[in-house]
């Protein structure tokens, strides 16, 4: 793997998976900043209940998990009906989460080459190269994205970007998709200062962007999502830069709740608003954002921090995990394959069709 | 005091602030909802220390608070110079907190009567009577804001809301400026629901309005800030209302963070926007809400909640209190003393020069 030396794993920021062949072991996300603890998932079934209880998150890593559940179904099967056991970890997996595509992305992928094996041995090989290769791919990809996004950012001076959620090394196979174009903004002495939106309810901006951004010596400032117009009022900050868990054959993207509002606010301020994902992120086959399904989480996501209530005690809450922002407030979709300006069905059809 | 009785206590909401002519006792309201614990101050300094410090918070009631405060500076003054001791009081209760203008307005009102007095026996007497005037008249108006607010309601079905921050009894003499709309809304059965955004980073919407609305048995839906946009993609709100902390001479309103946000997106949603706040909170001194000085305070608030760290250490963080919505995307400024439609200063001036 890409990011198994020492070397690449700085390049690409932190690892939030280690594949070992035989187990997969997944940096628990839900303890960070405060814990650094892996957890070893050695079969399918453990891998979706990981994807399930957000220990590993963020759409790219998750579809590259749940890639190496299945090679890990392999591995693990037999006594029985070898063909139904992968089969149905393959189900499994695809009832962890909903919304990003690409799980059921990596999911498909690992079920064509499972058709195409004829004994458990070939399976158990195949499916941990394509596992492999899924994961490399999504590096790849991540590094692509960042040269096509580089193309699209005026480079005659140094720019503050504004992000949501976290897109990066820990979201990913590496490096990251929005925070890998912020990374590599930073590389070239290109970048002034981050905002990291702190992203309720879960977080992800303060306890896995700004810890991911501080390690890699980043400049970083955090803010209460709520402050994000102010700082867009200030006229400091030229790009919103996100990711997405699901773009649909309009343009439409489904991202991390908040998302919506940042695009609404970015088009009152004249500000850029670039969505950065890998093409596994793309479902050509919904027509709009309308038919993104969208996972409700409990409520004591928004009623509790880590036990301590911060809210009374079963107060009805409304915890939809993304929203969707429709493509009419995007002004770039930014994948590996290239970039959709101002995207619609037509310009998505080009590129993906 | 109109809110003493149990009676009325219930229909004016719960209380924030108790007054005993020798103390004032402030009910805590970090430590809400888990905890009901009252603080009692004894002199002007223990206010100051208790508004600086969000035991009592909102800027009505810190206008009251402030008051109740030069009220016990009188009290507790002699041996020395009574007048330099009220004097001094005035001074260290206005540096309390900057941005709420209601804590100047009640300092200035107390100080003119201050000069009118002339033996610390009369401004004993006259100042704790003008504190409770201050209070009373609070109270007073934000029963005829709601008054004025329903008529800019359509009246032929209940409606949904979202509001920010906590505006309620407990920001308050009593009843609520914009929560005091949505109490009456109730009252006459046309309110559905209530969406209160929780308002990282101090939680004042599910800390303070999330309880005060279950306790007064009015129906509340909690959210995080960044699920706004959501919520009014789906067309269930009709209006969005919150409190002011200063508003200047042409209609800009300096609230709390995240307000101009939902301002923003009212208007892309073509949701109406309507603040509602006692004239006390009107600053026809300063020309436009550039000129309102914004408190920023410890970036802990965003990196910690109850001192468990969200965030990496020492984390960059900008955290202003305030921000200011444009009079421009304002539908009414909804006082005591009548409604400014579309704000500008012209109307401003109409009502308030």
């Amino acid at each position: 793997m890409a990011n198994q030396s020492g070397q690449s794993e700085r390049k690409l920021g932190t690892v939030a998976l280690r594949w070992h062949g035989h187990s997969l072991e997944l940096l628990d996300q839900r303890l960070l900043p405060t814990e650094e603890h892996w957890i070893t998932a050695e079969g399918a079934t453990a891998v979706a209940q990981c994807i399930r209880d957000m220990v590993v998150r963020g759409a790219p890593a998750i579809g590259i998990s749940a890639a190496y559940g299945v090679a890990l179904a392999a591995r693990h099967a037999g006594g029985g009906d070898w063909k139904a056991e992968i089969l149905q970890a393959i189900r499994v997996l695809a009832e962890s989460r909903p919304t990003a595509v690409n799980l059921f992305w990596a999911l498909q992928r690992m079920e064509r080459v499972f058709h195409e094996c004829h004994s458990l041995e070939e399976a158990t090989k195949r499916l941990a190269a394509e596992a492999e290769h899924i994961h490399e791919e999504d590096v790849d990809a991540n590094l692509a994205m960042a040269d096509h996004a580089l193309e699209l950012i005026n480079p005659e001076s140094a720019i503050s970007v504004l992000t949501h959620c976290n897109t990066g090394a820990l979201a990913t196979g590496g490096y990251g998709t929005a925070l890998g174009v912020i990374r590599r903004l930073h590389e070239r002495g290109r970048l002034k200062e981050v905002f990291a939106d702190e992203t309720r309810p879960w977080l992800q901006g303060s306890r896995l962007t700004a810890w991911e951004l501080s390690r890699d010596g980043i400049p970083v400032t955090l803010n209460a999502d709520g402050a994000a117009a102010a700082i867009l009022a200030r006229g400091e900050v030229s790009w919103i830069v996100v990711g997405a868990d699901r773009i649909t054959a309009n343009g439409d993207v489904a991202n991390k709740i908040g998302t919506y509002n940042l695009a609404v606010l970015a088009r009152h301020h004249k500000v850029g608003f670039m969505v950065v994902a890998p093409s596994s992120t793309i479902d050509m086959s919904l027509s709009s954002g309308k038919d993104i399904p969208i996972e409700e989480r409990n409520g004591n996501e928004v009623r509790e921090i880590r036990g301590i209530p911060l809210a009374p005690d079963g107060v009805k809450v409304f915890n939809p995990v993304f929203d969707v922002t429709p493509a009419s407030l995007i002004d770039a979709i930014v994948t590996e394959k290239g970039v959709v300006k101002n995207p619609n069905i037509t310009g998505m059809q080009a590129l993906f069709g």
